[in-house]
């Protein structure tokens, strides 16, 4: 087992991983910007370096500065959390060829699934349903027009080397498609320097559920269930749960063996997360996997009593994976809300700054993940969210009632949260239904 | 279903409470002393009342202010919470007598459990075993002398109206026996205005085990299981864990049984402890009912899922329990720290004053249920608990270790806690054996 893990992050999931690490023995070190010189996870890891001043790209992006500090600290492993370069397969790579292990899969296997294309071509050859498309990128718009009759209006034009929603673009007619594939490429071309796009049919009003996947090295890959993440703003997911609402039991079966049969055809060894749509009559389509841990995994270890990163870790030193799929059974319900620094009240727009007074909820079925205290400044380098609100009932129905409670309890003082629009959400007849999909908080709460 | 709930308490209990009323759609009041102005129950309650100074005799102990801030709120029930006048049958009475609902006991079943001679006889009666003992009351010395003799040396003489250790005397031979008979008598006497003793065989060194019980209205009664609390300071519990270690199953079953027939016999409704000390060879024997919540119901709640004070005002309101025994199951391992607000170091010195900073724990597996914040001055005039610290994880062995990670994570600057002597306790193998009786802490910590 490794002696002491770098992390390269901060916030929540840094002090997610130093928490792990901790209980597991392992040292921990951190890294930090000079904006983050008082966060929480520079006090609580064993050890911390400055790699850099406030930016991203001048600290928790510097992969020279990272492996330095890996280096000067004795770490043996690296565990990149999520965003920042937890998918750059380069720095998982340069990690490795630097001695570190790196916590994640293989760079070849983060690269292929990071192609969408590539990835959509390894979803079908593991016979995992995708939307009817290109089967391939699409040389020019005589060739879309054709695909795209095929398979049938409204479609989608997506970048393989997408992301955020770039270089995506919707063709309702046969007359907007040919200019939209043109301007699709260009900005694909703009934002990644790969201009390649392919055709997908246009699924309007899908669900989104995910199914969280681990695998060992030694051919072990198991399934954590799904999550419902369909409360999105702008494709960021505002709620998450598990499991998935009014998903008939054999469809949730055939989901989570799906997202396993694509992990081993990926060959494939760390936690991943199997990304699918589901359209109103059930029918899933695979969308992309995420080669890393994600925000929303407490709500899978909620129900499964699993700890996730402890389990990356394991499987990232060797060790097999320490549970087997037919020991894991749903147990009750479990919600997250991400909890922003941003004002719900003026669209959304991040408000960083001093938490002046703070209090955490507490009681039965409650878990607040978050790095911020009373006294904490926020900075505004970084992504908004200051904390997650996580709550594990035996129903749904409770998980929810749990959920306002502690929404309620929650205060910080000196910035605004979301923490009042999440209660909105939870009220609403759609959500209480468990029948909204991820257009549902655009059409109820922003129009 | 209630209305409105009054709490007639503070601290965390309070909040507790006022969690349970808010999932329920139930309104709740706090009552404050004076010294409680700022307290977190005032602010999460609906309505709040001062109803007097800050010593208890004053404020919390007032019944007919607490009486009065309930006909000025329009509440329909009171909760005691525990402590105070949680065990008072007086207080339960004018509760009732005075239009609202006493969330607990009926006072006849109170007072018949909170006399300890009629408690154990109440036990005889229903097979639940007892220590060897008089059966009854002693009139003199001689009798003593007599029943001693056919139990075995060493003896306890226990005050019947006693607590707290006041009215109680070992005596090891026949030679000390009429003297320490006498003396319990005269303390029990001028404490309790009662001096009735009753004669036990002294157990040594036993674990401490309690069978968290409840009954409806309609004649269900069910156990939650039970708990260890054998890690004590001076009677004071400070860890509690369920399932308790090193039982062997069978006589888990038998301890749980005995406790349903103890609460069954005594035509007991609502939430109570049945308290039992278990020798070096796994036998039981009854101490004592405690007709109210317990501090330590969380460990318990942990493990079964079940909301224990939402199941109190269900079964007060007339309802039903939301569950059968057989719908009840261990999941995990559960432990909880009393996290108080004294010096170890100091011997246990009470250490009231401001929080000037606070970072509460979080993460998997972790639940502090606490009143207090950045900035919360604790009051010097009620126990010293600032919070408790409760850990579920699936084995024990794993709830020591995410125990022990969230202790050195819970920061609490300008007082001192208690939360680095748990720490080596938790570090200590006897503990870590779980073969640790009540005289532990005492034995390897305080000698």
């Amino acid at each position: 087992m490794f002696q002491k893990i770098l992390i390269a992050n901060r916030g929540e999931i840094a002090l997610r991983i130093i928490r792990a690490c901790r209980e597991m023995g392992i040292g921990s070190v951190a890294v930090y910007s000079q904006a983050d010189a008082d966060s929480m996870h520079v006090r609580l890891a064993d050890e911390a370096y400055c790699i850099g001043p406030a930016r991203s790209s001048d600290s928790y992006l510097k992969i020279d500065q990272i492996i330095a500090a890996a280096e000067v600290s004795g770490a043996d492993a690296i565990h990149p959390g999520y965003g920042f370069l937890a998918e750059n397969a380069h720095f998982n790579e340069v990690c490795r060829s630097s001695g570190f292990e790196f916590i994640g899969p293989s760079p070849t296997a983060m690269e292929k699934l990071g192609d969408k294309n590539t990835a959509r071509s390894m979803a079908i050859a593991s016979k995992v349903p995708v939307v009817p498309g290109s089967d391939g990128l699409i040389e020019d718009g005589a060739k879309a027009l054709e695909i795209a009759k095929k398979i049938g209006f409204p479609v989608l034009i997506k970048a393989t080397a997408g992301g955020g929603g770039k270089g995506m673009r919707v063709a309702e007619t046969e007359d907007t498609l040919v200019k939209a594939v043109e301007q699709a490429r260009t900005e694909a071309q703009a934002a990644f320097g790969n201009g390649g796009v392919y055709l997908e049919r246009y699924v309007g009003c899908p669900r989104h559920i995910e199914v969280q996947v681990i695998a060992d090295s030694h051919g072990n890959v198991c399934h954590l269930f799904e999550r419902d993440c369909s409360v999105q703003r702008r494709h960021q997911k505002l709620i998450e749960e598990a499991p998935s609402p009014n998903l008939p039991e054999a469809r949730r079966q055939e989901i989570c063996d799906a997202a396993v049969r694509m992990i081993r055809g990926a060959d494939y060894s760390n936690a991943g997360t199997v990304e699918f749509i589901v359209d109103q009559d059930d029918n899933f389509y695979f969308i992309e996997v995420n080669a890393r841990i994600q925000v929303e995994h407490p709500v899978s270890e909620m129900i499964t009593g699993v700890d996730l990163i402890k389990e990356q870790i394991r499987v990232a030193a060797g060790e097999p994976l320490s549970f087997k799929q037919e020991d894991l059974v749903v147990t009750g319900h479990a919600l997250e809300c991400r909890i922003n620094a941003e004002n719900p009240d003026k669209n959304f727009q991040p408000n960083p700054g001093k938490i002046t007074s703070m209090f955490a909820p507490g009681g039965l079925g409650v878990r607040f993940d978050s790095h911020v205290y009373s006294g904490y400044s926020v900075p505004p380098h970084y992504d908004s969210m200051i904390g997650k609100l996580i709550i594990h009932r035996p129903t749904r129905e409770e998980a929810i009632a749990t959920m306002r409670r502690a929404l309620a309890e929650l205060q910080v003082e000196g910035i605004s949260t979301t923490a009042s629009f999440h209660d909105k959400v939870l009220q609403h007849p759609e959500f209480v239904a468990g029948t909204h999909d991820t257009k549902f908080v655009e059409r109820e709460f922003l129009s």
